[in-house]
């Protein structure tokens, strides 16, 4: 196989995937750009293109090791990693332990309030449209996924859930939230998709407070370049030898 | 039991609830005065009291013929009915024949655009927060309503579509789409509550398309006082012998 033999499949806000030609397989790179608010904030954040692609694939690399498969094969660059190429369901599965966001003001729920259970929400991933909030009920009216797909993400981001809260408990840090993407590769096996980087979760350290995560771009809180490098630094020694 | 006795339950936007003393009834006075995105929009609509106890007391009194109960117990004026003394429910629930409203634009549908089975939406009943959507989930992890009682609601509000339809396919008139509130009654029954108006409804003129409902208040379409009046005659002609 010839990484080189690659085509454009797909040019993001975040990043690129290429398909590699006789295949079924992709390279997805990661760039610096960050995006807010469904793209009305605009900026770079220092070597997030690197740390995203190191944060994603030693998360993906750690919750393979747990039982939970996804379409990352191997890191091949400082910002490609090698990927199977999927069918992505345009669902985004949000899982909540604390409110913060889009559901305090939407629900009227406290900023930090714990929700215990988590709370699984469900967008539809639509630029267009702002990504809007979806009910299990519009999923299978509109067939975006099949209810036994749409169990299986939900299941699978609970379980997710619990692997990332561990790590980052370990971490002292508080997984406030994240969103996942699914999608099926061609043999029909849905699987985990997209990233898992500070893009997409809420990091909160459990003594300050601090937001470790993309709310440091998001508001300007500051400190962004600094917690990217911070959190990735953090994952990598906490990760050394056990993958 | 004297229905004079009675002390102020609660005064909404197109609505006052009394208490009847000693009772597990209610009186619900219908108000002239309307409202739209929220309450941003104020104003009145002629003789709205009126035609909305009205033509809420032939649809309750219709359903009940259909074997679907209400909080409905009778006419005492023309701008009053005595109901049940309910605990409501705070989801509305939203049956949408047709694409219309903020479905629209938040899913980017098409107006008019058919939905066959009808769609079934639902919202939290909350003023200050605008009446959020909500999922099946958000309804359940916060318990505004038990799974078995969301399953009834929208069970029932799925048979009253069916039975509305039908009336207003005879009148030559779409039913776009509605919303329906539900409460328990001192003995834990759930029951349909609230209204069925033109405040509520979407209904479109068969040949004309013309918004024949709220809508024309919302949007200003210029025949607002003529249509509630057009709509309470032609049901009460309809209606006429047969309840």
């Amino acid at each position: 196989m010839n990484l080189e033999k690659k085509s454009l499949l797909y040019d993001g806000k975040s990043k690129t995937l290429f398909e590699i030609e006789n295949s079924d397989l992709a390279i997805q790179l990661f760039k610096d750009d960050a995006t807010a608010f469904n793209a009305q904030k605009k900026g770079k954040i220092l070597n997030k293109g690197k740390i995203n692609n190191g944060v994603s694939s030693l998360l993906f690399t750690y919750l393979k090791s747990k039982g939970v498969p996804s379409h990352f094969i191997e890191k091949v660059s400082e910002i490609e990693m090698l990927v199977q190429k999927l069918t992505i369901i345009p669902v985004e599965v949000v899982v909540r332990n604390r409110a913060a966001g889009s559901l305090c003001k939407r629900l009227g729920i406290e900023r930090g309030k714990t929700l215990q259970p988590p709370l699984v929400e469900y967008f539809l991933k639509n630029d267009e449209l702002g990504d809007p909030l979806i009910s299990e009920g519009h999923i299978e009216y509109f067939n975006w996924a099949l209810p036994s797909d749409l169990m299986f993400m939900k299941n699978t981001a609970l379980r997710v859930n619990e692997e990332l809260k561990k790590v980052f408990q370990d971490l002292q840090i508080d997984l406030v939230d994240f969103k996942l993407e699914f999608g099926k590769n061609s043999k029909n096996e849905l699987l985990l998709a997209d990233e898992i980087t500070l893009d997409g979760c809420r990091l909160w350290d459990f003594k300050t407070g601090e937001s470790l995560d993309k709310d440091q771009f998001r508001l300007d809180l500051g400190r962004v370049d600094e917690v990217y490098e911070e959190i990735y630094q953090k994952l990598q020694t906490y990760f050394k030898g056990k993958l």
